[in-house]
C-alpha cells in the first residue's frame, strides 16, 4: 500500500518500469525491491543513493549498480542489443554522472550505446573530430549545463535527432540548470528536444525509444 | 547581405533550410525568396504573417501558403513520403495553428503524417478511445496549452516517442506557456521530449526525423 | 508574549486553532503546547521535526504525533467523524508524507477519510480502476509533484470537487513544486482549486470544510 | 473536425461542458454552437469577445449574453437553484468582470449566488460589516487583484470554505496578477484554495460543487 | 585592506556604521571590530553567527549581543530616546527574530520602540484590539511572511506610515520571501514602503529615521 | 452597487480617499465621481486616460487634470501645506511621470513639494551639486528606472528617510521594473524602503506621512 | 527642467552624451535636441521612432538619421577613426537592428567597425569561413536571440575579447531575450562579457572602448 | 576519458586552459592536473576546495594555492606582465574572494593588476578619492552583491571599460546575485558588460584582454 507498481508497462509500452528513489526512504525502496524480485520483472532504480542502494542489494543481491550514475539495475545483465546505435555526448567532465546515466539506460533497455566526454563548444575542434562518430548514430544524447550550446551545434551537423539534457552545472546565472535548458529549448538548428534538468534518464530512455528497431 | 542561406544544409543534414518570418521585414522575406527560387532549393517560411506571404508569392509565385499553420512551402507539393508515419495530436481546438504547422513540416520533410483535434484530458475517454491510431504512429507530436498534461498521458500509453509542443493557450498563470512547458519537462511518463513554446516547425521536424526511413 | 492563540477560532469557525513549527525554536514550541494543555482547547501541530516533538510531548504528554505526516495532535483521538468521506489520492510513493498529512488533518477535523498511494497518470489504468471510490467521497484531495497532471485527470471523471496539493519532488525543473502548482492552476478540467507546495493541512482542512454536514 | 466535444460530461460529472473561445476563431466558435445547438445540450462561453459573440448568437439566436463577464450561456435560462447559495466577493471595482464571471456560472450551473463588491481590506469596515451574509454562504468566491489579501481575512471570519481568484489588476510589481496569486496560496487563514488569474468561470464552477445539494 | 569603514556616516547622516557580518569570515569581523573600538565610534554588527559574535566580542568585550536578532551593539547600551516612538508588529511567533532586530535597531538609533508578537490576519480581533497602541506611534514597522498581508490591513487604520518587512517563512509558494514580499509592495491601502527579505536591520533604521525628532 | 468608497477614510487617517482608473471602465469613474461630487470629499483619480478624465470632468468640471502625471484632484487645489518639505528627484525624463504624479500627491495631501528631474548616477555631479537641497527635505521620494542605483547613493548622503519608486523605463532586461525594483530593495545604504513599479501615488502619500507635522 | 544634459561627459570620459527616446515624448526629444544644437556638442539619440526623428531634425536638420538602427547621429559624420578595428557579428537576419545600432555607435565613437550577418551555429561553416576577419579584430560585437550560442562559439576561436548583445527574437522560452541573455553569461569559453538585451548602443560603445587607441 | 583537455587553446588564444573544479570529484582534480603536468602547459584550477587542492597539490607539489580565491596556478608564478593595468575593486568586505580571483586571474594571465575593496556607494567619499587609481587603469573590475550599483558609478567617472561581477552576497531579495546581476546589466552609464555571477575568474580573463598589450 505504499507503492502499486506499473508492472502493466513492459507489455503495454516495450519498456520495463522505473523506480524513482529521490523521496523515497530507503525503507521504501527495500519493500518496492522485494516487490520486483518476486514479480520477477527488469526494474530500474534511478537517483539511487548510499541508503537506497543498501536497502535494493539486501532485496535484490545480484542486481547491478553505478556510481556515478546512480542507478541500480535488476537483472543487472542489459539485454541483447537491438535496432540502433544511441551516442551519449557531454560536454564537460563535470556532466559525466548525467551522461552517464543516460548511457546505462539505453543499455538497459536493449540498444548499443557509447560515450564522449569533455567536448564543449569552448574548443569546437574536438567536436568536429568526432563527425563520423556522429553520423554514424541514430540517436544523440547531448548533455551540457553552463551555456547549454553544444546540443545545437551538434544538431546543426548530422540528421538524426538530438535529445538535450541541461546539467545543473555552472556559476549562479546558471540557475541550477534553468540557463542550458532555456538554451536547448531555443535552439536555433531544428532536430533538438529536450528533457528535465539533469534527467539522464529520461533521455537515455527517448533515445532508446527513437533507436528501436523498425517493426516489420 | 542580409543574409547567408544555409544552402549546404540538405546535403550535410538531409532536410531542407527554414526560413523564420518574425523579426524580418517584408521586404527581407522577399529578397530571400528571391534567393530561394534562384538556387531551387526546397524551403520552408515559418511563421510568415501577410506582408511576409505577399513578398515571397511575388517571388515564388507557385509556392504554397496555409494560413492556419502561418507556412510557406516551397516547392509547393512535399516529396513522395517515405519511413513511418507521424502523428500530430492537438488537446483542444485551440491548439490548431501548432498542431498543423507540425503537420504539414513532416509532410514537407518526406513523412506520412495525420492530424486529431480536441481530445484533451477533460474528457478521457476521446483519447482513450483513439490508442490503435496512437500505436500505428512511429513519432507521435502531442500538441497542449494550459495544463499542457495530454503529452504524459499519450506517452504512458505508447511505445513511441512523444515530441511534445507547448502552446501559449490559457488563463494568465500559463504564463504565455510556461504552465504546459514545465508540466511536459516533467512528464512522470517517460518518452517525452519538449520543444519550444508554440514551435510546431520544430516538432515537425523532430518527428520526421524520428520516423525517418532507417538506411540500410 | 512570544504567542498569541487564536483561542476563538473555534467558536468563529468550528475548526480548531494549528501551530505551525517550522520556523519556532523547540522551546517555543514547548511554551505554546503548555498553553494549549492549560487552555484545553483541541490543536494540531504541523511540520514539526524531532525537536518540536520533544518539546510539544513533554508538555502534553498524551499527543498523537504520527512521523511520516510530522503532525502533532492534541488530543490524540480526533472527533466522531460526520459529514462525508474525504478521499485523498497520492500520484506517487514520494507524495505521501504530504498525503499523510492531509488524511490525518481532515480526520482530527472530523470527516472519514482514506487514502490511495502510487496512482499517477503514466499507468492510467491504476486510477481508472477506482471511479467507484472516487465517485464516492464528498471531497478529493490529489497530491502530486512532478507533472502534477493528476488532478486535473481525476476532476474530469468525478462530480466532487478536487483539492490539488503540488508537492516538491521531482527533477530540476520542477524548481521545487511550481511545475506541479502551475499545471494545477491551469487545468483544462474545471473543478480543481489549488492550495500551497507541500500544505497537506492546507488541503486537509479545506476539504474538511467542504465535506462538511450540511446545516439544518 | 475542429472540435469534438465533451457530450459525455453531463452524464458523467453533472455539469455542462464549456467553450474557453479564447484562442479560438469566431468562424470556430460559430460551428461549435451550431453543434451545440443540434445536440441540444446546456453549454456555456467563457471569454467570448464581440466577434465570438455575434457568431454564436447567430447559431444560438436565444442565447443569454453578459458583456461584462464575457459570457454566453444557451439556454439562456439558469436552472431552478438547488443547494446551498454561493456567495462572491470582490475587493474592488476593477475585478468585477472576474466576479461576475463566477456569479453568473455557478447561477448556470444551479445554485442561488449573490455579488458584493468594493469592500477589499484598505477599509476593514465594509468586509466586517457584512459578517451575517458571509457566514450565510456555503461557498464563498473571493475575487482580488493588487495584493490578494481579503481572500485570507475573509477566510478567518467564516467556516465556509473559500475559493479564492486572483486578476491581473495593479501596478507592475503585480505581475499580471502572480502577486495576488502568491498571496492567496500563502494565506495564513486556512480554508482557502486557488484557481487560475482571472478565472471566474473556474472559480464559479468549484463554488457551485461545493454548495451542490448532498446526495440522500 | 580589507574593510574602509564610514566614519563619516555619523557626520553626515546622523546614524552609527552597521557592519553586515554575514560573508563576512569571523576573523574578519575581529579585525573590523578592533578597528572599531580603536576609533570610538557607535557601530551594529547585523546577522552575525556564533563565530562572528566570539570574535567580535574578543575585540570588544563589553558590547551586547542579543541572539535572537543575532545583533551586536557596541556600545551596549542606546543613546537615551529622541523623537516619536517606533512600533513593530510581528505577524507570527516565527518572525520574531527579524521583528526583535528591527526593534533593538530602533532603540541603538535613538528611538523608543515596542514590540508586538503574533497578530496575524487570521484572528483580526487580535489586531484590532490594538488600534490605540499603534495610532500613538510616528513609525509602525510590521513583519509577516506566507501571505504578508498584515501591513495592508495596518496602513488601512493609521495615520501614521508603515514600514513592511517580508520574512523567508512559510511553505514552498513563499518562495523563501518573494510571496509576502509582492504582497506588501502592492499594498491596496497606501501608507506602505517596503525594505527586503529578512531585513530587519533596514526596517529598525528606517522607522528611526521617520519617527527623528524634527530640527527646530 | 458598483463601488463603495471609503468615505470614513479621512476621518480614520487623515488622507483623503483615492480612485484607481486603470481597469474601470469610463462610466465607472463616471458614476464615482458623481458620488464624490454628492459628497464633498476631496479625492484623487489616479491613472486616468483620457475617457476616464472626460467622464470625471462631466461630473465634477472644476476638477483639476494633470496630463503628464495622469492625475485628477478634486477640489482642485491643495490645502495649505502643513509639515516639513518633499523633495522628489527623477533619475532620468522619462521618469518625469511618475515623478510628477509623486509631487503632486505630496502636494494635495498637505505638504510643500519641489522637484528635480535628470541627476542620474552617469554623471554623479548633478546630483553632488545639490547636496542643500536634499539635506533641506524631511522625507525624499527618488524615482529612477534601469539601473535604479540613485536612491541608494541619495540615502548615503543624508539623514532624511528614501522612498524609491522604480519605473518601468529600460532595455529588456529591466523586465518592466524589475530591475530597479531589486536594486532599491538591495540598497546598500540603509534608509529606503520601496514602493510599486510606477507607482508616484503610493510615493507621494508616503512621503506626505512621514513629513506630516508632528502632533503636539 | 526637463532634462540636465550630462555636458561634462566629454571632458570627463572622452566619449559624447546619448539621449535614450524611448520613454520620452517626440516634443521633449525636440526640446533636447535643440539645447544640443546650442550646445554644438556630439550626440547620439538611440531608439527613436518616428515622432522622435521628426522633432529632432527639425531642431538639429543635417543630423544622420538610421531607420534600421532607430539611430539619429549629430554631427551627422563620425570621427576620423583611431585605434583598433571592432566586429560586429549578427546571428541571424532578424537581429540586424541591434547590430547595426552598435555598428554605427562604434564609428561615431571614433572606430573602424565592420559587419558580418546571418552567420549562427546552425550552419557552423558560416562564421568557421571568416577566422581572419575575426582575428583582425581588436573588439568583437556579437549580436544573436533565440539559443545565444554564437558568442561563446567566437569567443573560442579568438584572442580579442567578446561583447555580446541578447536579441528578443525568438519563440515562447526565449522570454524576450531572457534565454540567450543567460546562455551568454554562462558562456563556457572565457572572453564573453554581457550587455542588456537589444542593446546594440551598449555594446558599440564598450567595444569602442576596449579598441581604443592605447595612450602613450 | 573523463577529460579532454583544450591544449590547443593557448597557440589558438593566447590564453590558458582553465579547469572548473565544483561539480568534478577529487579524484578527477587529479587525474586532470597529472596530465597537466606530463604537458607541461599552464593551466589555471578555479573555484577548488579541499578534497580538490589536495588531488590537485598531490599531483602538482609546487602549484601555487590562494585560499581566498580558491584558486590554483601551475606553474606557480605568473609570467612577467605585459599590455596596460587591470584594477579590481570590490565594494564590500564580503566580495573579497570573488575580487581576489579576478585579480590573481589578471596576473597569471600576464597583466599588472591592483586591488581596492570596500568602497561601495553608501559611503560615495571612499570611491571619489580614488579617482586618479581608476583613471590609470586600461581595464576595471568592478565587484558588488546587494544592490550591485558600483559598477555604473565608476563607469560613469572613467575612461576605461569596466567589466562588473555581480556576488551571491545580501538579503533574500537578492536572490542570489540575480538583483546586482540586473543592476549591472541595466547600467545607465555606458561603459559596463557582465559577467557571471561570483564569476571573479571571467572577469579577470576579460579584463586580462581588453588589456593585453596591442599588437604592431
Ligand atoms: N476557465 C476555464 N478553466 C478551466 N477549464 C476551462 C475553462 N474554460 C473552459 N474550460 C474547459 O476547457 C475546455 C475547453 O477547451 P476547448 O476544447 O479548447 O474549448 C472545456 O472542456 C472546458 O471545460
Ligand atoms: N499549512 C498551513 N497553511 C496555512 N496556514 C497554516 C498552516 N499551518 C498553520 N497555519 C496557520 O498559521 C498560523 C500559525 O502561525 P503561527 O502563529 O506562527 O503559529 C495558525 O493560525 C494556523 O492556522
Ligand atoms: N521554428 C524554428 N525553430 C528552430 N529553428 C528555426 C525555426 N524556424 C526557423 N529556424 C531556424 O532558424 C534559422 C532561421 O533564422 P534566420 O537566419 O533569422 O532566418 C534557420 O536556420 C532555421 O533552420
Ligand atoms: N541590513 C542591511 N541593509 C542594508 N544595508 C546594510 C545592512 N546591514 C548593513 N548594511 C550596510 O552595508 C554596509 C556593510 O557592508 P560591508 O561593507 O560588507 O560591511 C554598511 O555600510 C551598512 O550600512
Ligand atoms: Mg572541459
Ligand atoms: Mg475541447
Ligand atoms: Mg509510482
Ligand atoms: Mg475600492
Ligand atoms: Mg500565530
Ligand atoms: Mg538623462
Ligand atoms: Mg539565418
Ligand atoms: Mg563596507
Amino acid at each position: 500500500d505504499i507503492a502499486e507498481l506499473d508492472h502493466d508497462r513492459f507489455a503495454r509500452r516495450g519498456y520495463p518500469e522505473a523506480v524513482y528513489c529521490e523521496g523515497k526512504t530507503a525503507e521504501q525502496a527495500g519493500v518496492i525491491a522485494a516487490a520486483v524480485g518476486e514479480r520477477g520483472a527488469r526494474t530500474l532504480f534511478t537517483r539511487a543513493d548510499a541508503g537506497h542502494v543498501e536497502a535494493i542489494l539486501a532485496a535484490l543481491p545480484d542486481a547491478a549498480h553505478d556510481a556515478t550514475a546512480r542507478l541500480v539495475a535488476w537483472p543487472p545483465d542489459p539485454p541483447e542489443p537491438t535496432g540502433g546505435t544511441v551516442l551519449v555526448v557531454a560536454a564537460g567532465t563535470s556532466d559525466l554522472p548525467v551522461a552517464r546515466e543516460a548511457l546505462l539506460v539505453a543499455r538497459h533497455l536493449g540498444r548499443t550505446a557509447d560515450l564522449v566526454v569533455d567536448v564543449g563548444i569552448a574548443g569546437l575542434h574536438r567536436i568536429l573530430s568526432r563527425l563520423d562518430q556522429l553520423r554514424a548514430a541514430r540517436a544523440i544524447v547531448v548533455v551540457a549545463g553552463m551555456d547549454g550550446a553544444l546540443p545545437g551545434v551538434v544538431a546543426g551537423l548530422v540528421a538524426a535527432p538530438v535529445i538535450a539534457v541541461p546539467t545543473s552545472v555552472g556559476y549562479g546565472a546558471a540557475f541550477e540548470g534553468l540557463a542550458p535548458l532555456l538554451t536547448m529549448l531555443n535552439s536555433c538548428a531544428p532536430g533538438v528536444a529536450v528533457v528535465n534538468i539533469d534527467n539522464g534518464y529520461g533521455a537515455g530512455h527517448m533515445a532508446a525509444q527513437i533507436a528501436a528497431p523498425v517493426p516489420g
